[in-house]
């Protein structure tokens, strides 16, 4: 049967899998001390234009922001993030876990307003009683967001210099990353991103990795014995030349741009039809993600062909479901998809 | 100068330094295992009319809110509460400290609605990913409100009523309980919150105590070990006998309910000479907070002659203030803010 | 250069490889609930004779060991160890960041003596302090053990006999359980340790897998939202498919005790000539891993040509050194070293 | 009944209870932003010769050393502190609670040596895989320690030179700090202890207090947002100023040092009779802690006439008995203990 349900249900791109079985003829060292890790970072940093950045390789995207929010907010601190940002709502409290309140503000398309994240700080500092309570951090936002919205740069740039105003990082999680830094309309590079972020991760997980997120930290800031914490939260890999074996893969002539390019166009392709056909788009979006508010009758018939991702009510006879394309999705797939819409 | 600040300003009523002075006469067993402590929790088992209550003394009120929410809710868990309660704003994140989450729902004058938390509930197990979001755990209300307001009986067993149908316990903060139980127009006892609620505290900081906070679980629900979990949170008070002792003063003779009725009283004048004012007042509340929205000049006219308590800014150019009563409040002090207003 | 440094250096066994190539021609749900871990959970449910076993794929061993842990473990008890247990050692305070004390007692070549568990607790118990002291709340222990050495059935289920007697669950760390279970001299099956054992895991990582350890709970004894539990961790793979064919490569046809054995008979040859050349074997061990307690002389002539691991100092002139076989070592590889030895 | 069972037996020393009184006929503001707690921080300044020192006062011993190691020691590090130090033992894991491991080395009558500190993290730092474990981050001790003992300036330099050469701050548990401070034969002032100790509490809990303890930062090293810090841990007193009048009072008229020494030569006479009779003395201490190793029929003469304090069986037939002073022993009870001795 078809399916659109998500960009994680596919092994890993063939060049990555090479990649781990080609390194299945060597010995290497353990926890990330081998040169294949080394030769990934070290593309990546190229990628990024960053010669000096700190890169480092975790195993998912929860696990990621657990570590990374955990070790770069102070403790008497939360992070602030919009509602909908994943940290509040499908990690299971893996940040309270590690003891952190996540602050919220609200979402625009799934996006935070960096005027409201001003204010946000601001009415905390003049509150008398701020002391009590859990000051701003660090911000989190994710490129692409939950909804499959991007960030321009001048919008990122925008949440960087209020979130430096009130002292705070910018953590951006690119668990889509590939999907958001290549999407019609984008005007962000990596490098881009990696000047504007202090620190962000490149998703692997989802743009052709069997695993894997590549954390960067692009202004000397790795938290100290930033190793140890990974350790500490139960998330450093034994065979860390598997991680690097993988993005060494997705960094090699530009592969993982190229296949999350590959999965817009086929979304591009999805909404002109949806649209064609008068669907009812939940969100203006331009990456691989594409939110849908149907009617049930709809959704049986679609159902009996192709596999959907259900994401939320929208009232009592609507329901958003998600199409979600990925490096895997194929042109004919997109087509038969479209027939059936 | 005078203050109507906040209802902590005062050392302790003279019965309460009085009992802790004739304590000082003998020599207790530390922990909480002296006959004084033994004899308090038998009357306040009394007051209950909960013979086989559970009875704790804790120190403060985000202690104790720590302590007894991170000890009812399960680790996947987190504590529903209304965004204006106390541990979600003013706990400098003490809940998430021990690693759960605040959920919030909306608060209406301070106060939970029940239909609201059924919603919450309903919509988080109607959800294909619940199991990648925090469980509701436990309900946490407080009475009276962090805005001086009351739940009526039907108000809060309806609370309990859906915390139990979704398994969860409901705990009552009772930092304010004397004022909000002897509030003009309550039709709530002791005996009835005792029923109602599996678990509530009995706040002595703001109501005649030098501190000290009364936990009781009404049905057998004691957390297992909750001594040890106690002290692990570092909140065993080792001259427990100094708890025992104030408690026990404050329940004899009704002692503790008395002094929170003259602070209801005093209340009650005051904001009968506010209306008769025109004062606006922001909340209809019957309890010994009054909070008020004045324009600046109003406030730096005041505040030439009595304290204050800052609680928000309403808009540009009004500013919530909050007048606040206590079991120390005398007429004559009353009649002083009268002749100010 | 030849090595035996650890036993996590080769990425997998080609079985496993083909295994995960062969799921990337299919599109699997997320998350582990998919037919490719149902059948691998079926299949080591089998191994276990456990036909209601309850199985759970995660990724390492600290992770695995700090989710177990902190599951089983009440919150205001500890998890009892042997001193040299990994979880005390070389876990960077994985099991303190999630709340618990590690309670150690000695060790004996790596392993723990019941009668000195049962003193242990005697102690504790007859302490009249002991509820301000950490509660006994689980046991732990690894098989083979961070020595080399294994436990008996008859010596695991004395160890089980008195945590049980204690209310303590046992949780067997199986990261190297293959090399354990087909030791020369090994009395104790898979079967046995499932009937003993409250809770282990089947390590992957050091035993043919790419990553992956799998967690058996044998007595209906699954904590509570389980899968929330490990989620909060960051532990929750995404693509637990890969978890699943790994497993499944591994118990089909007995491959992930054929390869343990190897490992076992090449660190035999290994032994045997060491003991022909007089070198002194700080443990007396039968699994895949070999301590030698070296002069520096001896370790500068055999580092020119093997790679062996560092363990510790032993005095001011000698080292212990570990020698490590795995499921990947060759005969060839074997011949060379005891030529070089 | 005659008890020299503990030191936080009784009350508090009539003047601190006056002080409360008197503090009773004032309004204060909360949280410890009052006079009495800034004159009070002002007398313990020049009694520590310290006139920049920051001074906070918290409630109880078990939740200064959760809330001081918490906020001193590195999220990857934990403290270091001999086997017997409160932490490690009596504290129900209120530090693993907070997330950092005890890191233990052997005690000596209750004592830390340097010597031993210093091999403990060269170790450390020369294993290989040291960043898979916890660091050690900073230096507990108690003075006087958990076993009556005291520690000279000599040594407590020592340690403090050893900690630093690691880069780690050393804090003083001075819950019993008056009694060590005036021990016959203790050549350390409370302005050496400031000297030497990066943070330092004062107890007050067990010298005169009804509760309290001052803790001392030295060296402008006050974590930062500390306020935050203790609300975070639930330990923040709305009423700071019942904490401010109590040491007000102790730091009027030398009276903490007053009362301790008063306790020390209590204690001085009873061992003297304890020598005379034949007693065996588990430790030659010399604060108002004795420990006396009894055989059983001793103990059950003895207890039909004082209550004394179990602390361990020291063999089959013998146990380990605290005979405590405070304060509040008044010649008259020593006496009579020596009668029944």
């Amino acid at each position: 049967m078809l399916s659109f349900e998500n960009d994680y249900s596919r092994a890993a791109h063939p060049a990555v899998l090479e990649a781990v079985a080609e390194a299945n003829n060597h010995l290497y060292p353990g926890y990330g001390s081998d040169e294949l890790s080394d030769q990934a970072k070290a593309k990546i940093r190229e990628a990024c234009g960053q010669p000096d950045a700190d890169v480092w390789f975790l195993v998912g995207g929860t696990q990621t922001n657990q570590v990374v929010i955990d070790t770069i907010t102070p403790a008497y601190a939360g992070v602030v993030a919009v509602a909908s940002g994943h940290p509040n709502v499908h990690e299971a409290g893996a940040i309270e876990f590690s003891g952190h309140k996540v602050l919220t503000i609200p979402q625009h398309n799934g996006k935070m307003d960096p005027t409201e994240l001003d204010e946000f700080c601001k009415t905390f500092y003049a509150d008398g009683n701020y002391e009590h309570m859990v000051f701003p951090g660090s911000v989190y936002v994710s490129q692409s967001t939950e909804y499959g919205t991007i960030y321009s740069k001048a919008e990122l740039q925008a949440i960087a210099d209020v979130a430096h105003k009130y002292d705070m990082p910018l953590f951006v999680d690119g668990a889509r990353l590939g999907y958001a830094l290549t999407a019609t309309g984008s005007d962000m590079t990596l490098t881009d991103l990696a000047t504007i972020a202090d620190v962000f991760y490149i998703g692997g997980t989802k743009v052709g990795a069997l695993f894997g997120e590549a954390v960067v930290f692009t202004k000397h800031n790795t938290p100290k014995h930033f190793l140890t914490r990974i350790k500490q939260h139960g998330a450093l890999l034994a065979k860390g030349f598997v991680l690097g074996a993988q993005f060494d893969a997705l960094f090699t002539d530009n592969l993982y741009f190229k296949i999350a390019r590959s999965a817009n166009e086929a979304a591009d392709r999805i909404r002109e039809a949806l649209r064609a056909k008068g669907y009812m788009l939940t969100f203006e979006a331009p990456t691989n993600q594409i939110f849908v508010t149907m009617d049930q009758p709809t959704i049986d018939r679609l159902e009996r062909e192709v596999k959907l991702g259900f994401t939320e009510k929208a009232d009592d006879t609507h329901t958003v479901m998600r199409i979600c394309t990925s490096w895997a999705t194929t042109h004919e797939e997109v087509d038969q998809l479209i027939e059936v819409l």
